[in-house]
């Protein structure tokens, strides 16, 4: 496959050209009733809303033009297959195909790739066997009694994704059972977690790809020694969820272990076995298959050439449209659903990560921007918070809402004729149309600009199988951008430096405290470490 | 007090030349032991590290002389003392004098606003008694037992700060007492929280300031209705904190009542009342007041001029040199302390609402940057995250870490010689010479830019004043740069126009569904609302 240069597409300069005059959302009759209902898409049971982005049938004419000219479907579609996705021509890198769709075309009779499929179906139906012992009673703690909660101990996408989708869905919990989450290497988050559950009747769920994760193997070993101080056997309350061959692939040390594989990354491994002992303990695996179908109704979908009815396509670039043709750095997700509260932190790593990059899959610096800084909270709380900025500040940020026609719980409460959930929607559209067409006002404090773009996505119920879609919406999403800007958006070299470097200090810190140094503790710790020769400067090499 | 216009300044005019060749931090030699000595500043028990900032002596020096010329801590001590500096010169404004420092000012035994502070004290005082009546079990409920949690139902200021120092603080919980919050409008929100509470034991602190709040309202029926289910009586549950005259300030409906004044925005109000009561509650008021103790501290510190020796001034300057001068739109806050993981939330509010602006306090529009856009999440999760953005992406984000000397719990785990909380410190000093040093490599994808600019704030350990001195830099570091770029960081008038078409929206579905217009619900609600005549499109008054 030809890696071609983003700058180099004829259609990447006609779209430069048609940015110099974006649509206008201010002009009277800008968003009419028509363009309401012809700008939308519907993929996976969610409804793309895109009337309030700045563009017109030009612009999307010629970003058809983009994904065709780039091949987007085309890359898609050989990723899915097996084709070697992970790689940089002409210099070292990972060299591995990219194959999380994998784990969802479990459904399909002629999956893309049978092998990644097969090895899916086998740990599915490994896990399928673990959560029956423990329903049925065969795994039992030393007393004899069930488990009830299990604590993920991973950190970055053994952490993120997981939990986002566990606290979306907590109210499938199944009775007597729930997931708890330990990552940062800060020992208060271990120790409040661990303070909180009854050790005796809790498993612990060690996931590392690598089996070499620093926080992980810290927190691995801070779980055990409270096990033992406990007097509980670690390796009755432990599960491992690694690589083939990897150092915590070691069946003795783990009441139970499951595998990953090297062509799923982190921050793609959610629907991988990753997401699947914890989700499936506290959820229940029809609940966790159920996210695999969602996933992958929107994985087929994905495949679809028009732009205008592949909604993940469509989001990739009118999120190029917004980053690269209008200049917008920023992209903040707004779900409107306190449910979604961590998705916005697991997109953080999946499209950050994946494309925070300045390398084109040629090895050369790219000229033109790349991923955008990816933030958000839920609505309407962020309507009392930062929404400020986004109506009236100096600097635009493009917004997608993510929404739903029902509530999980079907508590509503009607006031004044409408319900929460209405009241909530309502909200949600009300946000976008002001983005759009801002308010002349004769006091200048109460202008607003307006032209400031957004999408919409909404479903019909926050359920496994709808979360299952909107995950899968997003990885394509930014898998889509990925291939257009031309960049490996399934490394991380970026993460190196950091983790070298604080490598040293503790070295440094390590071997002074061998040597009796004084002074380590306490106040002058970091002049201590900071000014500790030799270790702050990175070679250059 | 005359306001002046931030590019009529001569020092934004010297500032622009010195931005041309900003401080190279990739050079060898750049970050030597020297300038990490001398680069860093103490207030209120935090050291602030800016080495690896993109400045010199010349920057510092015009920065100072903008903060003289901008009159910054001359408004600072102004705002203190009372004068009106919530307004716009010419306009219809809120036009009220802005005292949250009052209520930390209890501790001065000449404080800058007698009244203000008085009316704090009040507070506070009568805060005491209800406190002491819950643990002398005057208080108890309908079967005489303590009252174990209390439920904050307020959205905004009136959650984000509370909600944030609650989190950063729970290792200080009473025994048997905690806090829980409500917000959204969403009902699954509240659903969430109702579902796992014991009602007949929980109080609910509705805060609202106006009264007037749609979220906070709908939820406080929602509340009532749950209170009347279980048999119980609202009125011997429910606790208000709202501005004296308010529609809730009725206190025959209420347990007990406290007062907020409109002198206090939503944004700052942590420290009165609408913090006051939750955390009082479930950490004591001991704790409270020492959270008091601490914000002073650095409220009284920040009246230095010097910037080099006033911290939130540095940090705002700092900022505006990031911002105005090196051109950067973001702010990353990255607090190596799981406790802080509801910070970067506050901050989005205080920060982005108060000074995402584009009118001048003249009432003309900017032509500068004012506030950044503001978002963060706890290192070390982060650095597995988005860290890969912030070292190899295409755009430059300026970081601001956070970290402690110590842990909260101090349940650390030594493994190679250094413990959890030194490989935590390690990680965020290593991560901040990373970005500013970079890195060569013949490798093009393992190659860092360097030249990305970040400070450190480090503190001993998380405690309560420690917490509201970290509150308090950042308040006062906001407003610094508000007055710096003289707009209103006290009005959220950006937040109006969302609010009036959401009504709009409401109100046509209300009256179709009282006309009994079918499909309002199900799929076609946001068609419905969208395509709804007359009320998308804002009048342009």
């Amino acid at each position: 496959m030809l890696f071609r240069e983003f700058n180099d597409l004829s259609s990447v300069r006609r779209l430069r050209q048609l940015a110099e005059t974006p649509y206008d959302l201010t002009r009277p009759g800008a968003l009419d009733g028509e363009r309401l209902q012809n700008y939308r898409a519907a993929t996976g049971g969610f409804d793309y809303l895109y009337a309030t982005q700045r563009l017109d049938e030009q612009t999307l004419d010629s970003l058809q033009d983009l994904a065709d000219e780039a091949g987007l479907v085309e890359q898609f579609i050989a990723m899915k297959s097996g084709e070697v996705m992970n790689r940089i021509e002409g210099f070292d890198s990972e060299n591995r195909p990219v194959l999380h769709t994998a784990c969802r075309d479990i459904f399909s009779d002629a999956p893309r790739h049978p092998g990644a499929t097969e090895q899916a179906r086998e740990q599915l139906a490994r896990l399928r066997r673990f959560l029956d012992d423990l329903d049925r009673g065969r795994i039992v703690n030393h007393r004899g009694e069930t488990f009830t909660t299990m604590v993920q101990v991973g950190i970055g996408g053994s952490d993120l994704g997981p939990r986002a989708l566990y606290i979306a869905l907590e109210r499938y919990r199944l009775p007597g059972r729930s997931a708890r989450f330990i990552a940062n290497v800060d020992p208060d988050d271990a120790a409040a977690v661990l303070s909180s559950i009854d050790l005796s009747r809790t498993l612990f769920n060690v996931v590392s790809k690598s089996g070499s994760t620093l926080e992980t193997l810290t927190n691995e070993r801070l779980v055990k020694a409270a096990l033992r101080d406990a007097g509980l056997d670690p390796a009755r309350h432990l599960l491992a969820v690694t690589g083939v061959g990897s150092p915590m692939d070691n069946p003795r040390d783990y009441l139970a272990s499951f595998h990953m594989y090297d062509y799923i990354g982190g921050r793609y491994s959610a629907t991988s076995m990753v997401g699947g002992v914890t989700l499936g303990f506290a959820l229940g695996h029809d609940v966790f298959v159920e996210i695999l179908k969602g996933a992958h109704a929107v994985d087929v979908a994905a495949e679809e050439r028009s732009i205008r009815a592949n909604v993940p396509l469509l989001m990739a670039l009118t999120g190029i449209w917004n980053r690269c043709f209008l200049g917008h750095q920023t992209l903040a997700v707004l779900p409107y659903s306190q449910a979604l509260l961590r998705f916005p932190a697991h997109l953080q790593q999946c499209d950050m990560e994946s494309n925070g990059k300045s390398i084109s899959r040629n090895g050369i610096p790219v000229s033109w921007p790349t991923g955008p800084i990816v933030w958000g909270e839920p609505g309407t709380n962020g309507q009392h918070a930062f929404y400020q900025l986004l109506h009236q500040g100096t600097t635009t940020v493009p917004a997608e809402f993510i929404g739903f026609r029902r509530s999980q719980y079907g508590r509503d409460i009607t006031v004044d004729n409408t319900s929460s959930q209405e009241k909530l929607v309502a909200n949600m559209l009300a946000q976008s149309m002001a983005l759009a067409t801002g308010r002349e006002h004769a006091n200048p404090n109460k202008r607003f600009a307006g032209n400031r773009p957004s999408s919409v996505l909404i479903g019909d119920r926050l359920t496994p199988a709808s979360m299952g879609a909107l995950l899968a919406l997003y990885e394509s999403k930014i898998v889509f951008q990925g291939f257009c800007w031309n960049i490996n958006s399934f490394d991380q070299e970026g993460v190196q430096l950091g983790k070298v470097l604080a490598g040293r200090l503790l070295d440094v810190l390590a071997a002074a405290r061998e040597n009796g140094s004084k002074n380590l503790d306490g106040k002058s710790l970091e002049y201590a470490l900071l000014t500790a020769s030799g270790c702050l400067n990175p070679t250059r090499k």
